[in-house]
């Protein structure tokens, strides 16, 4: 039986085509590893499929008992798989924090504290002497820019703004422009629902003892998405009630200017408030310069839930 | 200040040596790391630490909130340094299962399921372009043999065999005739007290709805230790209805012949029986080529406790 490889739900670009990369690798050093994927592609991974020629991974529903499978892109359980506990977990390389995970037996478990997990793919090609395809430096390519929103959100580090500049030349791309082209097709919101927009990038996590969910969004106009902020509040208090949250936070990320407009509803909104220094008007407030959930939204919140 | 490298409470000799090596090697690749001990080292360890004339690292009593450190040997927080729920962890070298760990943020974490951590800093010179001092590399190779009982433990994978080939070279030392004395001096039990042998590696678990204890030493005489089998079965009784345990298990295991003789009280003494299809004769039985705790005792008896 093939070892099953495979990134977080609602899956966003790197954990496509890390998914796909890694068993790439994999299979030219001769092990049987397939790709799968835990939710649906999104615009931004199909623009880069496309671009690349390249067929998204199979859809994964749930593991089988025992199931030998390497996890790429994240590592805590509420992200991953259904019946994740009852499966072999024989691998993990990933860029996150460590948390909610466990396994019964040794294992590998590569992390790295880089923005993106294709970064450490790019060296795993390397340390294996392994040579990337154009395809597959195309498909590590779109991973960084995804992550870092073309280099420049904060957890962008200098590794992978190198990785991203030898593997443009590999995929023989122009890094700017196919970046913005790809960018934007993400950004493209307008075949959405209001459900799609909180979920097509939600994440769930453990503060302290409370749950928070934190859903994020591309856009190249803010003002369109809270045209809709009724509905979307109505939503969000649908999602708090059934899952039964602390929080939920929305968060719409301007790629142009690299600010986000957040909308926070739960018993925790003031720790958004106390956390970030801000004010919310009408549950909402402008953080300038944040853009990366994991290094400036999750700390911060994780750090007001624990104090 | 400086970061802080440290293993497991209960050190034992990877976990000593581990913690010495890695700051040297991040000593030499331009870091500020000091090697800290959470507890007494061992008379194995102690031998090591003599021959390759290196100093234990200091005692450390509890983490300051904040403080950076880097675990080898462990990950589990139980096994850690006290208070290591508020450091900031930001690296692991392990080769333990994952359980019981958490951080807010990105780390790096780097597992691999060989037999001990030397062999994977053995690795990480080489990676890193650095030369193994005589003395650093006596200190991976004690590791070694220390957790494979001279490469005779399961836990044994062939890259530890083949670390401990080359690790001997640059120590300039025969594997054999060192690896025996040092494994004879870890033996010695002569200042020891009935509790000392009952508590010095001793572990508890959880199997089906039962609590078993398991504590293991290791020597070269077992019938030196069971002269005082009266006294050793008073005070593991002492230790039953104290910690309400279904199950103690002592395991002597003999170092020269790779056996283990064990002692069994309590309700689940049956379970000893019938897992290792053994007879209980004065509650004593002999398990040929039973070495391991981890991977021939626990998972014998956890698949004795839930069938």
């Amino acid at each position: 039986m093939a070892k099953l490889v495979f990134g977080h739900k609602n899956p966003d670009t790197d954990t496509i085509c890390s998914a796909l990369v890694y068993a790439d690798l994999k299979g030219k050093l001769g092990e049987n590893v397939e790709a799968r994927r835990l939710g649906e592609v999104s615009k931004e991974t199909e623009y880069a499929l496309e671009f690349f020629k390249v067929d998204a991974p199979a859809l994964l529903e749930r593991l089988e008992d025992g199931a030998e499978v390497v996890l790429v892109d994240h590592n805590e359980f509420q992200q991953s798989a259904d019946n994740i506990e009852h499966a072999k977990i024989v691998e993990v390389v990933d860029h996150h924090r460590v948390a909610n995970f466990e396994t019964k037996e040794p294992l590998y478990f590569r992390a790295e504290p880089v923005g993106c997990t294709a970064t450490i793919l790019n060296k795993m090609y390397k340390e294996n002497n392994v040579e990337l395809s154009k395809e597959m430096a195309g498909l590590l390519l779109s991973a960084i820019i995804s992550d870092s929103l073309l280099l420049k959100s904060p957890t962008c580090t200098e590794e992978d703004v190198a990785a991203a500049r030898e593997l443009a030349e590999i995929a023989e791309v122009n890094l700017e422009t196919y970046g913005l082209n790809m960018l934007k097709a993400g950004a493209d919101l307008s075949d959405k629902s209001i459900v799609d927009l909180l979920t097509m990038d939600a994440k769930e996590f453990t503060m302290g003892d409370s749950k928070v969910e934190i859903a994020q969004i591309n856009t190249v106009d803010l003002n369109a998405i809270y045209e809709k902020q009724g509905e979307i509040e109505a939503e969000i208090n649908n999602i708090i009630e059934e899952k039964n949250l602390d929080l939920f936070l929305f968060v719409v990320t301007d790629i142009l200017n690299n600010d986000s407009e957040v909308l926070a509803l739960g018993n925790g909104q003031a720790n958004v408030a106390t956390g970030f220094n801000v004010n919310l008007e009408n549950n909402r407030a402008l953080l300038r310069g944040v853009v990366s959930r994991k290094k400036q939204i999750v700390t911060t919140l994780t750090d007001e839930y624990t104090k």
